[in-house]
C-alpha cells in the first residue's frame, strides 16, 4: 500500500542534501577541538556550517550555539529564569515555564511583560502564528524555522530555539541564536566548546546535515513550495468541513503556519482516527508526538477554551513540501469514508 | 603526503558498519514517539539499538539511556552530587565533583568512599587503568569502551557513561548505562523518552551508528585486533625510549589501555611536537582534545606529580584498530629526526 506521511510537524523525512552533508562530514575524522590538519577540517567544516544556519536564520552576526535537540536549547535557555509562557507552548518549554499567559479562543497569547516571557513563533498542533512582541525574551522559532519567512535580526527578541528535524534535517541537533555576547551559563560543562556555552564534542554530522537542510529549506521559501502547501491545506479544510457535519478547525480563524490543519470532531476520538489513518495508509497524529508513551488531550486546545474531553477528539494533519495533490485527495476519501462508518455506528 | 591518524582517544575516524547503519537509519522518517507506522519502525530501530548497545557493554538487563554525548551523560549522572574524584580525570566530569581523591606517580586512584565517588576506568592521556572499587557510583567508560574487554554487569559500580565517537561511531552521541531502575532525574524535560530520564527526540541516525560501532567494536576485541596495536604501541615506546636521552613515559609503569602512549621530553614543549609532527604528516595531540582554544598543562600528569612546566612537555599518542606497522614505523622516524633537531638547537 502506499502510504502517505502527514506528521512533518512531528518531524520530517531528510532531505537529500541533508543525506549528502551528512556522508561528507562522515569523512571528516577529526575532534574540531583538535590542532592538527584533521581537527582544524572539523572545525572549519563546524563553522561553515554555524554560518550557514546563522544566514538562513537572517541572524548573521548573532550566535547560533549547536545543542542537541530544541529540548536542550529550551532548558539551555530558559532553566532558572522563570519565565511567563501560555499553555499552547511545547512542554520542553512548559518544564521551566510560568504557565501564566492569557491565550484567546483563536490560540493568541497575550504577553504581559515581553522580558520576562518566552511565546513560540507558530504552533504545532493548530499553526497558529505569534506576533512576537518587541523586546521578548526568548521564542520557540521550531516550528517555523523553515516554513516561513524568519528572521531573528528583525524579530527585535533576545533568544531563539530550533530544531533540524523540523525542516528535512536529522533528529538529534539543535541550535540556540541569540543577540551576540549574551550571557549565558552552560548547562553542559568541562569544555570550552560553542564560545564557553555548550561542553561535549560537536556532532558534526548531525551540525552538517543541519545547515544543508536549512539552506534547502530556504530555497524551498524563495521557490513559493509552501504556497502550492498552503492550497493544499485550505482545500483540504474546506472539503473536509463542507462534507462532515460538525467538524471544527481550531485556530483557523487565526493567522497559521500554511502546512498545518487541527481538525476536531465531536464524539470521534482523535487516537482512533490516528489508528484508522494508519491502517489506512496516512501517518497523522493526535496532538503533539513528544511524549513517548503519553495519550493526553491536547493542552494547546484546551488553552484556547476547549473542553478536555472536546480536546481529546483533535486530530493534526501537518503537510511537507514533497506532499502531493494526490496525498490529500486520498486522504480526504480515507477520512471521510472514516468519518461516514463512525456516523453510522454512532447513529 | 601520506598522513597518519593517532589522535584515536581525542576522536575516531567512523567505522564503515556504522556508516552504513546510519545510512539506513536515514530511511526511516518517523518519529520514535509517534504511534503510527513510521513511527513505529523509529521506534523499534531505537529498541533494536539500544539492546545493541546494552549487549556489546555486558549491561543485558541494564538501563542505557542515550544522550548527546560523554559531557551530557556525565551532566546527567554527577550534576549536584558532590561526589569524589581524582583530577585525572576529564573536565566533563571534574566540573560537578571535588577533586579529592588521590593518585600516585603511576597515576593509580585510592577511592575512600565508593558509593560517593567516581572514577573513570582508562585515562585518556596515559591509558592508566583503574580497579574499579566494588559499589563505586559512577565510572568513566568512555575510553574503555571498545577498547578493552568490558562487562557492566560484572564491574560492581552503580552507573557508567560512555561516547561513541570513541570508538569508532559517529560525534554527538553518548549513553547512560545504570542498574535496572535506579533513580535518575532529568536534566532535558519536557517529554517522556529514555524512560522519563532524557527528553527530546532521539537522534537515531546516532544511535544507530553507535549501536553499530559497538558491535564491530565488540568483534575486533574478540579477534584480538587490540593485541597487535599493544604490541605496536610498545614497539614504539621501546624505540623512542632507546633512542631519546631522558624521555619518560607516565603511567607506563601501571596497567594502560593497549593502544595510548603519553610522551615526555624534559623542555620540548608538546604544543611544538603536535605542530611538528602535524606538519610532518602525524595526528597527535598534547593532552587532551577536549578544551577547544585551551592550551594548558595536562592535570592529569600534575596529578601524578608531574611539574606543571615538565607536563607541558607532554604529547599523546592513541592507536587504533586500523593503525598499521607502516604508520608507527613512519612516526617513530620522523618524531626521532626532529628530536634530533631540537637537540642540536637546544645544545
Amino acid at each position: 500500500m502506499k502510504r502517505a506521511y502527514l506528521d512533518w510537524n512531528a518531524t520530517t523525512p531528510l532531505r537529500p542534501e541533508a543525506r549528502q552533508a551528512m556522508a561528507d562530514a562522515m569523512d571528516i575524522s577529526g575532534n574540531p577541538s583538535s590542532v592538527h590538519a584533521e581537527g582544524r577540517a572539523a572545525k572549519m567544516a563546524l563553522e561553515k556550517a554555524r554560518e550557514t544556519v546563522a544566514t538562513t536564520m537572517g541572524a548573521e552576526g548573532a550566535d547560533v550555539i549547536f545543542t542537541s535537540c530544541a529540548t536542550e536549547s529550551a532548558a539551555l535557555l530558559l532553566e532558572g529564569r522563570e519565565y511567563a509562557a501560555a499553555r499552547v507552548e511545547h512542554d520542553a518549554i512548559l518544564a521551566w515555564c510560568d504557565p501564566a499567559l492569557a491565550v484567546d479562543a483563536e490560540g493568541r497569547v497575550t504577553v504581559d511583560d515581553p522580558g520576562r516571557s518566552t511565546l513560540q513563533i507558530a504552533n504545532s498542533e493548530t499553526g497558529v502564528l505569534q506576533t512576537l512582541p518587541e523586546g521578548l525574551a526568548v521564542s520557540d522559532l521550531t516550528q517555523g524555522f523553515g516554513k516561513i519567512p524568519l528572521a531573528f535580526n528583525w524579530l527585535g527578541i533576545g533568544a531563539g530555539l530550533v530544531s533540524a528535524h523540523k525542516l528535512g534535517g536529522p533528529k538529534g541537533i539543535g541550535a540556540v541564536v541569540l543577540r551576540k555576547g549574551t550571557e549565558l551559563a552552560a548547562r553542559l560543562r568541562g569544555g570550552g566548546q560553542e564560545q564557553g556555552r555548550r561542553a561535549g564534542t560537536e556532532n558534526l554530522i548531525g551540525i552538517m546535515g543541519f545547515a544543508a537542510a536549512a539552506a534547502a529549506a530556504q530555497r524551498d521559501l524563495e521557490t513559493g513550495v509552501w504556497d502550492r502547501i498552503r492550497e493544499l491545506r485550505d482545500r483540504l479544510q474546506a472539503d473536509l468541513g463542507g462534507a462532515a457535519e460538525g467538524v471544527m478547525f481550531p485556530g483557523a480563524g487565526s493567522e497559521r503556519l500554511p502546512n498545518t490543519l487541527a481538525i476536531v470532531t465531536p464524539g470521534w476520538k482523535g487516537e482512533t482516527q490516528v489508528m484508522q489513518m494508519d491502517l489506512a495508509g496516512f501517518a497523522v497524529s493526535a496532538g503533539s508526538a513528544c511524549s513517548s508513551g503519553k495519550v493526553h488531550a491536547s493542552g494547546t486546545l484546551q488553552a484556547m477554551g476547549v473542553s478536555p474531553d472536546m480536546a481529546s477528539n483533535a486530530i493534526r494533519v501537518s503537510l511537507g513540501p514533497v506532499t502531493t495533490d494526490d496525498d490529500i485527495a486520498r486522504f480526504t476519501d480515507a477520512w471521510l469514508a472514516a468519518h461516514r462508518r463512525w456516523r453510522q455506528r454512532a447513529a
